[in-house]
């Protein structure tokens, strides 16, 4: 039942397009918010790119991503934070308001050390976001992604990293796809609400026999999560930011883009 | 380290072979047990199978699987009862300890509702297992299983059922591939341990870049787990049960499986 003013798309979710291409049609289409991935920026540049989305007049909820702060290797952790430094930039540049962290997991390095680099990385990066006024928030991705892209897999464990480190500039992104199963979301949405964490609200939808572990997420409608309920629950919590619909799916971009940003206007409207 | 008549192997991990063929070929390569899968019970039936187990001489942490407790059919849920009493018959006949329960989950059921289910669905079956003297081991499985195979995904999620139902029959499958992820599964594994409801260990590994949700399990050793550091964890809440070797690969099942389960008797003691 969402108004489209106030949901945005990911540029990632409509991959084919140019930067140019995805502000003028989600614009048209009646979209409020545009999520810049950084490969749609990194053809042109930042200087146009924020002229590009400027121009466009929609909002920009998010920069998408930074993070990987966990490693090994010292110089790949150093290489690490410049490069969060410069997506903060770019956020500011284009007017996004957070830039939204995958923090990161290396196999074959623990996961309480993994975490250990994470909370070490957020407090090194939080002045900066802080100077420039761009929020940094904490992505859980799904356990499946434990391995090799996140050591930080439910809202708790997001949580607990913004309670250690204090800061109104850090919070947290929640991404259906990746929490949807956790028995205790509700409340931890609530929590997020009250300490002033909730920065982001993620739409997809988990395909019941799900063919890939990146790129087969559904659009909302197809899978199995009850995302209204959920989309409640981050309302009640106080959130009043944009749905940003976020699907990576080999299946879903194969088909024509045009026709499929009109299902995802209408799968929004009746699904989140 | 663990030593191999401290392991015991599921059939399904050499799922050619026949139940006798399992019998014999574990037996030979030192194994002190077997988990015994339905499907290889089928083709024989139970007394034959009851006969070969027992004249193995090998130990049977468990016969697979039961559960499946979650439907919005009544007449579905009746029949699954139905089943899980003659799962509990054959276990008796087998001589197995326990029987594995993955309890179940039906997209468009909703998880709380879910989770009601599985709860009703043990309280009817306990009296029938403990009148059987056959454990019934809740299994929490991944959360990547959370749409259609199964509503309980986390150690703690199982620990409060256990607390709910309060049954000595009524325990824990601890499977690493399922919860290494958890920030919370070390403190979890001790809380089984002092509740007594830690029945099972269940080893495998985590392929980085999973290529398949269901039949892509790496060989210990494979993959990013720290089976042994969960297996002390293990040992020090007081389990002095079998290491449950159990694995579904495409990859693995493709290869000579006289080879493979010396590979499999390698990696137990090399990295469990």
């Amino acid at each position: 039942m969402a108004e489209l003013k106030k949901c945005a798309v990911h540029t990632i979710t409509t991959k084919a397009w140019t930067l140019a291409e995805c502000c003028e049609r989600y614009a048209t289409a009646g979209f409020g918010g545009i999520c810049v991935w950084r490969n749609a920026i990194e053809p042109i540049g930042v200087e146009a790119a924020a002229k590009i989305v400027r121009a466009s007049g929609l909002a920009v909820p998010s920069l998408v991503r930074g993070g990987f702060f966990v490693a090994t290797d010292k110089g790949k952790r150093a290489a690490a934070a410049e490069e969060n430094r410069k997506c903060i930039d770019e956020a500011a540049a284009i007017g996004a308001e957070q830039v939204v962290l995958v923090v990161g997991a290396e196999p074959g390095v623990p996961l309480p050390e993994a975490r250990r680099h994470v909370a070490d990385g957020l407090a090194k990066l939080l002045p900066y976001a802080e100077k420039n006024k761009v929020k940094l928030a904490i992505e859980p991705l799904h356990p499946m992604y434990a391995g090799d892209r996140s050591c930080v897999n439910r809202m708790a464990e997001a949580r607990k990293l913004c309670e250690e480190l204090k800061n109104p500039w850090l919070g947290i992104a929640c991404d259906v796809y990746h929490v949807w199963w956790d028995p205790d979301l509700k409340q931890e949405i609530a929590l997020a609400g009250q300490q002033g964490t909730l920065f982001g609200f993620h739409v997809c939808d988990w395909r019941v026999n799900t063919r890939d572990l990146l790129n087969d997420r559904g659009l909302m409608g197809e899978g199995c999560i009850d995302i209204a309920t959920i989309r409640d629950w981050v309302e009640t919590a106080g959130f009043n930011g944009l749905n940003e619909v976020e699907i990576f799916s080999t299946e879903l971009w194969a088909t024509d883009q045009t026709e499929y940003l009109q299902r995802i206007a209408t799968a929004c409207r009746q699904h989140v």
